[in-house]
């Protein structure tokens, strides 16, 4: 089980290496962080886009563009649907967004005949890392899913168990969040969540112990769980993975995070596709694009492993 | 306009000093906090308990008992109904929780008879200073009002703009927060926040800017506000106060930042009720009961100057 990036870093040079395929690779942010993640050993990637602007920006930034495969691909609309093919055809484990609108980049991801569509909802996994906690956290989902139903909610805790595990995370612990650690008739997400609880019982959550509503605080916090006599719950004070109620607490959470706590670091990946995605933004660090990296590489040894 | 606790709390020696009455006295914790409070000039204190154990705590805690008025009340389903009818009749000017059910303590603040009823909605205003934020911040509603109407989210916004105008902010900026700082009609948050914008400037809700919906690192930080490209929106990295879209939001990002961030400090007051009501949480912190009855002095003396 990684505790932290830096262990999950060195977990992936237990695994063969996985390749990256990146569309509209012509971006400095993105081609940085592509170029450390291979130096690291981390991935292969091949680079879609401008090839004339990929050489000249690895002239700026000291990458060797040798290391790397790249495909010219002048027209930004192309480019996506070249990049994504080559996850589509196994000639690439994961696919990465570059200098395109996110727009354009999820229509290639959900593109019916080159594209990694499943058939169940795109969402979105953040795993942090979170000084003062002695493990990787898992939470979903910040990004995709408005107000995800009882059903969207069951399938999100199903990627978020499963980037644990590649993570090697066993039988994850996983906290639906709410503001109060009861149920509640009148508060929809206590409810939810202890639907989600009783449906882990009887078998259909599988690979996890889901155990809500819970706070933040007990959800983390061993001393906060015990103020409140809460510390015999299964995800009291230990849990792996957070759900939140609806996209506005998982975004708003998540950015407060992200600004306010020094020392915090986190990766995160698009998830409900055939292959792992990132599509991290321009104002995350490249620790973060790297990071993403590895999670989609762990992800995508996991998936070969499970799918055989 | 007082950029951090240690301002806030100076501001108050510029005020009439106020007296607070607290119900069941007879804590560890809130006689600690209070005779702080008091040993700093901020506060004369009406002590509603039993009075053997006041003494006897103010004898392990240094405290001198004589700087205080007990009223010795044994009964603790009588004390708070004392307690708050010293608010009630003007001769105490703030009410505070001290060791009983928040359920009980709610019930003597609701009480028709002796409470602080408005008929108002009850709701919570939370204030932080945020370690790289150079204004205090004012945040709600984190524990009150579950799912808040339209018209509770205006209400909410009024008491938020009185705390921050009692803390000496002038025509505070509101952010009415979302996952995303453009109106979707599939998300109610943001439509609620461009109604809130809306009535704003139609004069409905007066004395402050409102701004939303937007998402908390632009409200928050110009940084972030800049690189989307929205530093020109009135809030934009400059929010003094957030609106949570909805209870699970708002507690579970104040759990974070509590837990999380460092150097973070924090107070807090229920409003709503005809004099500021202080009701901490046994978890909370010393330095946050104080700057709590910081908040309520401040409160109460600016609702003393609006009221007359």
């Amino acid at each position: 089980m990684a505790k932290n990036f830096e262990e999950l870093l060195s977990k992936l040079s237990a695994c063969e290496k996985k390749t990256l395929s990146v569309a509209c690779a012509h971006d400095v942010a993105v081609l940085e962080a592509v170029n450390e993640a291979h130096k690291m050993g981390i991935v292969d990637a091949i680079l879609v886009g401008k090839e004339d602007k990929i050489r000249e920006i690895a002239g700026q930034i000291g990458m060797n563009p040798d290391d790397f495969t790249i495909i010219d691909e002048q027209d930004d609309a192309q480019a996506p649907l070249t990049a994504v093919k080559l996850v589509h055809d196994g000639k690439a484990d994961m696919y990465m967004k570059g200098i395109l609108p996110t727009k354009n980049f999820l229509k290639s991801v959900l593109n019916k005949e080159v594209g990694l569509r499943t058939g169940k909802p795109l969402s979105h996994v953040a795993v942090f890392e979170i000084p003062g906690i002695d493990r990787l956290v898992f939470a979903s989902d910040v990004a995709f899913i408005p107000y995800p139903s009882l059903e969207d909610k069951k399938a999100i805790i199903a990627y978020d168990v499963d980037v644990a595990k590649a993570c090697g995370v066993e039988n994850p612990k996983v906290a639906p969040l709410a503001a109060v650690e009861v149920v509640n008739p009148k508060m929809q997400a206590t409810v939810d969540a202890d639907e989600l609880r009783k449906a882990n019982e009887a078998g259909e959550i599988r690979d996890c112990v889901v155990d809500g509503p819970l706070s933040l605080d007990i959800a983390l916090y061993p001393a906060a769980a015990k103020e409140k006599g809460a510390e015999d719950r299964p995800a009291a004070g230990k849990a792996d993975v957070l759900l939140f109620p609806d996209i506005h607490a998982g975004n708003i959470c998540y950015k407060a995070m992200v600004h306010m706590v020094p020392g915090l670091k986190n990766g995160c990946l698009l998830v409900g596709t055939a292959a792992p995605v990132i599509l991290t933004s321009r104002s995350d660090s490249k620790e973060t694009k790297i990071y993403s990296i590895a999670l989609a590489a762990l992800l995508a040894e996991h998936m070969r492993k499970v799918n055989g």
